[in-house]
């Protein structure tokens, strides 16, 4: 267990703005970029938090990622829009593609926008949950890096590729799903690696294809999708609506985000959002959602659950104790982001929360 | 292992069409309704075939579900529609459903059409694969009757929540994903009870919440959501889209098929369609499929497996066996035909193929 320290989350995002605008981002995009990012941590994803600045810095820094300029909307119906990222970050592209699906959704019912020639866009619930302030069903999709082998096979071809659904409710929490589409984070495979630890059967195969505990023969092979075939089916669906669909790379086409520093990822998304004014009407849906959650939560336990818990209400909790205890870093992250604040005399932030 | 008997598939469908129509449905609509059952028969998902003859026609004889009657168009937009089933068999209104999403998708891009107060709409690939002779992707969901426990709880309350998506592609078979979010059917656990065989862990739960490979127990308990939480999370979701946002009832407020011959069920659906035209285009998008499915065809497989399968590939080759060979019925379907042949004078279908 490395070192934590906790940190503001106002602070550090306002230092990883400042970062980014060195980099010739526009403050607007950097805001972006950093919310999502501290938003991530807050929520207790630190594999999408932060952690990322040094990645994204370097691909920044290479022009392998554009720091300023416009999307492109290349075409578009009342509901739908087809948009080229043109290479900008991926957080940037979907905050925009978002806002324009919901703009259709409140005059059509439904808005779907496909992405092309984007970049890692971090976690999909960011841009799901958008939609909730007006009081509408918000939907994210990314395709990713070969990581993953497809139900039956022995070789990396899906990216972990996510989807995040996130749902308004009236008094209730709403509900936010968030989901990469392998049974488990290649980073945890990782970790568990560095510390010589094995991992449970059926999380990754080895490089002939075989389930192993053995962190390290897992590495050389691929993680495997959630739920067996099932899993592997949805992360062939979102490779389709965010690869296929749009023109952008798919399955091991995109390239890796650390270890291909040479190439562009032409990354794809799929973002939308179905407004249930045009279905039940929102007040009565937010109403029925209220309705749907009590009922659940004070469902009895199953044995070894506390609680009944639903999708994003754990990451809730975190958030609220984070936004007032601070944000837990260790020492990595900590020394990724204190590089950064040397290179663009940007003052890094000693003090804690 | 009981006796079984093939039967030529087109035969079937008339006998059932033709029962159908003796209990006052218009002949148009009940050969919907056997061509939905038949067409699962031929894809080796008997549980949603021809042995649903014997509780539909139950519902229709006691009017808990209409024979006849229109639709009734609540809500619509460019894009979207809400829609009063009226009472008439899933399948009627699923497939009105999936025109109407077409013809919008048609003209707008994308297509999404709720329904309630609608009944078992059988297999949802039916309703999907609508789309595939159009380019369009296709989309069907529905609630059903609570068997599920929600992840951390040890009661029913979700249905099994099936949903499908089908994908057209040029030269290759489409990809038709048609799943439930649970782990397993209910139905299996049913027939593992009746050879007093045990099943799998992690199947099922018994009625403390403590998982079980009892058949019994697992019966007088809950199956379980496939993937654990995630599944769980997809079960909720699609509930909300079929129930919570489209007015029909909702995990357990939706009574049971058969276990429940007073109460109309109100089961909800959602159904859509994307038009990949406005996207990156309806040829090259279908060209773009051959490729991902040609490429994850052709990775070497893992252990345990000779091939890698595309999501409903093996439905499609057992469709071919039968359409050449029959469909084998067990004698307890057979019976449940046979009995209906009698009441209705219809000649049952002594011949083999």
């Amino acid at each position: 267990m490395s070192e934590l320290k906790v940190f503001n989350h106002e602070k550090l995002k306002n230092f990883c703005t400042d970062v980014l605008v060195n980099l010739e981002m526009p403050r607007k995009d950097a805001f972006i970029v950093a919310d999502s990012l501290v938003s991530a941590n807050l929520k207790g994803v630190d594999s999408h938090g932060v952690v990322r600045m040094g990645i994204y810095t370097e691909r920044l820094i290479r022009k392998l990622v554009k720091s300023s300029g416009e999307i492109i909307v290349q075409k578009e119906t009342e509901s739908t829009a087809l948009i080229d990222a043109n290479n900008l970050m991926g957080q940037i592209a979907s905050v925009s593609a978002m806002e324009i699906a919901m703009l259709k959704a409140e005059k059509s019912g439904v808005g779907f926008v496909g992405v092309y020639n984007s970049n890692h866009f971090g976690a999909a619930a960011y841009f799901s949950m958008k939609a909730l302030d007006s009081g509408m069903i918000g939907f994210a999709y990314s395709n990713a890096p070969a990581t993953m082998a497809p139900w039956g096979s022995k070789s990396r071809y899906f990216g972990t590729n996510p989807f995040s659904v996130a749902v308004p409710a009236e008094n209730k929490l709403p509900i936010v799903l968030d989901m990469a589409t392998s049974v488990t984070a290649r980073g945890k495979i990782i970790m568990a690696n560095q510390k010589g630890e094995k991992i449970d059967l059926g999380l990754a195969i080895d490089k002939n294809g075989v389930v192993t505990t053995n962190a390290k023969d897992a590495l050389e092979g691929a993680v495997l999708p959630f739920g067996g075939a099932k899993g592997s089916g949805i992360a062939l669906l979102v490779d389709i609506l965010c690869g296929i669909l749009t023109g952008a790379n798919f399955g091991p086409h995109i390239s890796d985000l650390y270890a291909n520093l040479i190439d562009q990822q032409n990354v794809g998304h799929f973002v939308g959002a179905i407004n249930p004014e045009n279905f039940i009407g929102r007040d009565r849906f937010k109403l029925r959602m209220d309705q749907i959650i009590k009922e659940i939560k004070e469902l009895p336990t199953a044995q070894g659950f506390n609680e009944v818990l639903m999708p994003g209400e754990l990451e809730f909790r975190l958030e609220a104790d984070r936004k007032e205890n601070g944000v837990p870093l260790d020492v990595d992250v900590i020394e990724i982001l204190s590089v950064l604040g040397r290179k663009f005399s940007i003052r890094w932030l000693e003090e804690k929360v």
